[in-house]
């Protein structure tokens, strides 16, 4: 995209680089460089629109500044002044004359919309001179000093950082004295005074005059939008957005016109179909003499767009027209921004307009039935992940607004919920069987939690991240969940909660929301979302493009009877440890890591046996022969242990054995490094008898279902994990093999079943091509792989991370969007080592990647055969996985 | 090497593989196939020597064996048949036959030597009928019913596995009922009886009659020579020395020869020069009328081989002719075993003789003084770990004859040490600063009590394995270490320990073997080893043919010098954190780990800095201008922080805060995954001001040193550990590059210092090419590479790697030996992404593995620049280096 000009000169190539571009020399494909106002300033510039005429500086001019120390080098500044007399040619003004000046404002616009994020100044190119003349060309003088007022004030604000409040203090101060309201009840008198005053308290702080030249202004401006890129709430918006750093901003150099200019004036903003509903039917506000800056205050009430038509029939019409021309042009709805200047129309931005989830989908569908746009354009307009809002309950939009929140948290899974507050598990499960609605309020969920957390309308956490626990349990299930709710004190001893000097007793409601991380002290009724059928269709057109397939990572048979109900294709991943931690099934699990022999760990594991078995038959029932991968026991034995005395002197007496046995089983089980420890196939290696279990139980629940439903194609895939080495697999599966093919066998059935590995160790990923002979399929289990790779934990990341984001070393957080040059790496590493020993392996990815749909992408690029994620992520997934078909086939 | 006879058929080719070569159709290159006693049998053939002749069923057919689920396939049994019919040619005798029967061993014999690791089985081919021939034959009844006696015990123990002990009840019970002492006083007629019993043991317990089939025998005794090679103590022993479980054994049948035929006959080992000192002279000993296991089952003393010129002159003359011509044709020390049958002279094998250290020094320099070999054949005859024992102090010889030990431990980290006991390791400093020899007794180490360690003479430990802190940190010492000694009993409050109901004082001496791992109860002198000019001449041709830099790890000034002397050209690895472990450092480090704000730490930092200053002055100087690589602080914080309540009131009284405040820091530091938390470039990312710290210690030690010695070429290695993204090192080196380049501008000098970074981290090596672009040198941290690249930390995967190593899954500890299939392949990618940034990039591996013989072999086939390993590993990396290079570039 970058024009550069190649001049050779001998044998040394000097390559100049233009920085600065008129608006008529840009076009909407240049968004890469002009940012996206200045590209669509210039396209409207080219359709031929009313557009006040300026120039934008380039965001690798932005970049060139921070490659320089944050500096704007010579030969940019030359062609900025360059720039700036072509406008003073169009504009027929000069910049900096007090005869006919021209004013201009300077705008950040980068290459992705960043509404309000950077920097503005308007009404630059004034000073004590010009204001003069402005005022006499005008014939306004109080609206003259007003500009300059405004001017002063962004100025010291925007590009000096002096503190705003000092500005409106004083203004305050004037007002006061003057016994009036408004600031337009201020006079030029007073408005000359307020001049007066601005520019003293602006030579105190800064030890110099305010400048007084406008070509200074003008740099110092532009500089100061340039380092607006890096303000916090930028980088932290580039983050959620996921926004590279290294993008910068363009600066647009527009000339002023006034909204303010009188009763003929006025400003306004309009979408060309409403962005809540997606109705196809022009829908804005516009305010008569006002700056855009005054609509934003929200001093005064502004008009529907369809009052335009009484007050200024004429500029109406226009405006209709133009919308009609973007919109048809641009094939999107867009969101536009216009000034009308003393009766005349100018068109100060047009973009595409946001949307909710719900008018998306409606908008999509109405432009491809319009002929505007095809499925494949349709599919593009969507952000996948704002499926998301239309998957789970919400508040009731009209109660909601006169609710006050007590606390906030982290939005940790999506979703509204209300119920009455317990403190444990136990009384959740107690609670819930009694059919009562109930919030699950806990200082950090555990393990051991899990079936509380499943009854529980939502989960509430004091403690823990966006990958805590609680977190990452509630979003697998689709649970609503807030996190990390600091304001909360628990007081265990007396079941009470204390948020801001309120007590909460036991049973008292409360209301959270997980999409907002907003919690409430009372009731709130959920309404369970509407798909309407606009959703469908468009679900539908993803699956004609889509080459991944989209499975699910359950656990029981209900998570994945909702995944099909999304469109699951099959089980990516099934936890079998998941299984074990409900009531019932932790006593024998524990009795089997109790044990001491192997004749009584397989009399424990005899306990376990029927209830896996039936879990699988249920899930092979839900699936109906699509493929389910069932996963072996994968997590450290320690995490199944009591750590309270008080529970292992429980579990003592239950098993019969003393309490010392018990605590030293828990102190053997002791690991530094858990992460890294003795978990996976490592168990199956050391307790080869666990293994027999779960493949009998597998084998043994499909023989069954089989049985039932001869037609189905029941294949179990299992899979063994975090297999470093091929031996590793290889004794696993031999293990697995025997015992299958015996129960095969006896019961005289015809069944297949295959055996692969997750890939989730890097030397697995390193050394695919042997892995792969054994291996009948891989998973990328990406959670490990990114901690590994990486070398550092989710438990412990979190205390890092932050300075890491800050300090703009990380943009994103690896266990949210795969890492494209790490872990990806290994990845296609992996996939291309494997497929040249196994060249149909069947590959897919079972991390929580599996739902993201940048990393869907990349499992695109890779040529995965499946993508694995949560029920409620699969509508997010197939549309991603069609949007990722669609671009990179293109 | 397998010899494969193509036959094509039509389209279909068909490939037989030969099994089996009778000795004249091998040779001594043939190892891989024959193995080395069937190899070397072979060549001793064709080179005339008398040699009882047979034929070898190669490594293949064992690897067949298991390959075909243990069992011996048709083809390889009818090979075995035809080549025994060769040998009843050759031999003209019969196997089976009453008249003239051929009698064989049966012998193992892998590709590298494994003495007494696997099966042999004599006398093979006896049965009811053939020992009334075999007795009428030798005119010897006696004779022949002893070796149908030996026959059958050994057959029913190693073939059947019955049990050798019911065997010898049955001949000491016929020894007590007839009355006599040695089995020599059994007559035929009890020895007739002996068989009959043994007979109807065998039936009882095997529930069939023992086979009297010579044809089934044979192969029942080749299957079992098979199996043996993965008995428990081979498995083992090929874990000890690095030999793949993949090669299998050779078995050899081999016509019997009889040493127990009278007084013209014998048997005898024969070394062609002395093995422990190297001397050139004939060495070994024999017996007459006997055969090899009379010898080694020790009743009678065997005589030395001198002797054999006064009894049987012309055998001896035959045989001095005969180790000529082997050494001569082998160009190396030979061990060999012969018989003698009726005054005629036949050799069984000849091998290359194992020889102590010292020997092989000596025996290397004399064979090149000789002109026997060139200096290349010299490095690679010897093994440079063997030098190990040539480094560090020995008990003295003639007094350790007289004392028995009390307890073994680990053989953690070699020497020997004697001295006093203490427990603690300020104990440890007290009495050692006042002239005492300390031992510290812990019952595992720590971080804290790293000068304790220093200062005694060795280190004994309860518990902990071979890399426990202990072993680590004393093998990085080159201090004498026995770990996880679980017979010692401490008892903390009284200050004692118990050894098997002894009890020692505080203050009693105790002497431990760090080689051998054996605990003594009392003093034993220490003599410090003497390294021979042999050595030094070993020394100095390696140096002559090594490509590879051979650095030390050394973080104190002493440590520095210890490997400079031993050869060392430069510092490979100094860990600043060591250095901040000691009693007046320690402080200051926790001052600043509790500080609230920047402001306090940095001065907490600044009490630190002319520590660390003087420090690596200190290094400086002791590398007079050699390259120094220093890396920045490494582990968690909470490593330095107390964990006991009493520490913890201690300090808070010593830096005047709460308890509670301490409490809550070291609870804060707390990680789930200590491994993979906030350590490394992660900290000096959060606090950069101790970057800032360390780059002033290190660059104004270099400016002060350089301004003593200006011809000095000093040019400091600053190391960034644990990067896994080029921003962060290019976060933390802007930090240090800022600080170092004021530092040198204000001293006025010219000093260089280059900024690199460890690549321990499975990213880094992913995106090495990136991190080249700001990495100046890249060093290898195997360590963490093994444990991120495996995922399992070094501190848990004890628990589960006996298994692992029980069932053939791993053959090595893979944090010994690079691991060549995952970690080395990171690593050469590394090596060659790194370079094509930075084509003059200087590698260097400085984790444990850097002094590991096979991991600088493969350093050197990855062309790294340089290895680091601590100083008393300098001497063997410098051998392997130049082995490496010989090897590679053959």
């Amino acid at each position: 995209m970058k024009s550069k000009i190649k001049i050779k000169d001998g044998g040394l190539k000097i390559m100049k680089e233009k920085f600065v571009y008129d608006f008529k020399e840009g076009n909407a494909n240049m968004r890469e460089l002009l940012g996206g106002k200045g590209a669509n300033l210039a396209e409207m510039t080219n359709m031929g629109l009313p557009v006040p005429q300026g120039f934008t500086i380039t965001t690798a001019a932005c970049t060139k500044y921070y490659e320089d120390g944050e500096n704007i080098s010579e030969n940019i500044i030359s062609e900025i002044e360059e720039h700036l007399k072509n406008l003073e040619n169009i504009s027929g003004k000069k910049f900096g004359s007090p005869e006919n000046p021209l004013l201009v404002s300077v705008r950040s616009g980068a290459r992705a919309s960043m509404p309000g994020m950077m920097d503005t100044i308007l009404n630059l190119g004034l000073n004590e001179e010009v204001v003069v003349g402005f005022s006499k060309k005008t014939q306004n003088e109080r609206f003259a000093l007003d500009s300059y007022r405004r001017f002063i004030q962004m100025f010291s604000d925007v590009v000096m950082e002096l503190p705003k409040k000092e500005f409106e203090d004083i203004i305050d101060k004037k007002k006061k004295e003057k016994g009036v309201k408004g600031d337009t009840d201020l006079t030029a008198e007073d408005l000359k005074d307020i001049i007066l005053k601005f520019k003293e308290y602006y030579k105190k702080n800064k030890g110099e005059e305010f400048p007084n030249s406008p070509k200074q202004q003008l740099i110092e401006a532009v500089k100061a939008v340039f380092r607006s890129w890096n303000n916090e709430r930028a980088i932290y918006y580039r983050r959620m957005n996921d926004i590279p750093s290294s993008w910068g901003t363009a600066v647009n150099v527009q000339m002023m016109v006034f909204g303010n200019m009188g009763n003929t004036s006025g400003t306004g903003v309009a979408f060309t179909r409403n962005a809540a509903t997606g109705e196809n039917k022009l829908f804005g506000e516009f305010l008569m003499n006002a700056q855009g800056e005054d609509v934003v205050a929200g001093i005064r009430t502004p008009q529907p767009i369809s009052q335009l038509e009484q007050t200024m029939p004429q500029v109406y019409e226009q405006f209709l027209d133009i919308c009609k021309k973007l919109e048809d042009h641009y094939k999107d709805m867009q969101d536009m921004e216009f000034t009308i200047e003393e009766g005349k129309l100018f068109m100060l931005q047009t973009r595409n307009g946001k949307r909710t989830p719900a008018a998306a989908l409606k908008i999509a569908c109405d432009l491809v039935q319009e002929g505007k746009i095809d499925k494949k354009k349709a599919l593009l307009s969507i952000e996948p992940r704002s499926l998301d809002a239309l998957l789970h309950p919400q508040f009731d939009a009209k109660i909601l607004k006169s609710k006050t929140k007590i606390a906030t948290g982290l939005a940790a899974s999506p979703g509204a919920a209300c119920g009455k507050i317990v403190f444990t598990a136990k009384d959740a499960i107690l609670k819930a069987k009694n059919g009562e609605k109930v919030i699950l309020v806990r200082l950090e969920t555990s393990p051991e939690d899990i079936e509380g957390m499943d009854l529980a309308q939502g989960i509430l956490t004091v403690r823990g991240g966006m990958t805590s626990h609680a977190a990452v349990v509630a979003r697998g299930m689709g649970k609503c969940c807030v996190c990390g709710c600091g304001e909360i004190e628990i007081n265990e001893k007396e079941n009470t909660m204390k948020i801001k000097d309120e007590i909460f007793k036991q049973g008292d409601y409360i209301s959270i929301d997980g999409s907002t991380g907003n919690v409430y002290g009372e009731a709130i009724p959920t309404v369970d979302a509407v798909i309407s059928g606009h959703f469908e269709t468009i679900m539908n057109w993803a699956d004609e493009f889509k080459r991944l397939e989209i499975r699910t990572n359950a656990d029981t048979p209900k998570d994945a009877e909702v995944a099909v109900k999304f469109g699951a294709k099959g089980v990516g991943l099934c936890r079998t440890e998941h299984m074990f931690f409900e009531a019932d099934r932790i006593k024998a699990m524990r009795e089997m890591i109790l044990s001491k022999t192997k004749e009584q760990r397989e009399k424990a594991l005899k306990k376990l046996l029927p209830i896996q078995q039936k879990d699988f038959e249920g899930i092979f029932e839900a699936l109906k022969g699509m493929p389910v991968t069932i996963r072996l026991l994968d997590p450290p034995l320690h995490e199944f242990v009591p750590k309270e005395e008080a529970e292992q002197k429980e579990l003592a007496k239950e098993l019969g054995v003393s309490l010392e046995d018990v605590k030293n089983t828990v102190k053997s089980l002791h690991e530094f490094n858990p992460m890294m420890g003795h978990r996976g196939c490592r168990l199956c290696v050391t307790y080869p008898e666990i293994a027999v279990m779960q493949s009998t139980a597998i084998i043994s629940a499909a023989i069954n279902v089989l049985k039932k439903h001869s037609d189905w194609d029941i294949c179990p895939e299992i899979m063994i994990p975090l297999v470093g080495d091929i031996k590793e697999l290889q004794y696993v599966k031999s293990v697995i093999v025997n015992c299958a093919d015996e129960l095969i066998k006896n019961a005289n059935i015809k069944l297949k079943y295959k055996i692969g590995t997750m890939i989730e160790i890097p030397r697995a990923a390193l050394t695919a091509d042997e892995i792969a002979k054994d291996a009948e399929f891989f998973s990328f289990g990406t959670n490990d792989l990114t901690q590994m790779t990486f070398g550092f934990s989710r438990d412990d990341a979190g205390k890092f991370l932050e300075d890491y984001y800050s300090r703009s070393i990380y943009e994103q957080d690896p266990f949210a969007r795969l890492d494209k040059n790490g872990v990806f790496k290994l990845i296609k590493m992996a996939v291309e080592l494997g497929r040249k020993t196994r060249p149909n392996l069947k590959v897919g990815i079972c991390g929580e990647h599996g739902g993201d749909p940048s990393s869907i992408s990349l499992c695109e690029e890779a040529k995965l055969n499946y993508v694995s994620c949560s029920p409620f992520r699969v509508p997010i997934a197939r549309l991603a996985a069609a949007q990722a078909a669609i671009l990179i086939n293109k």
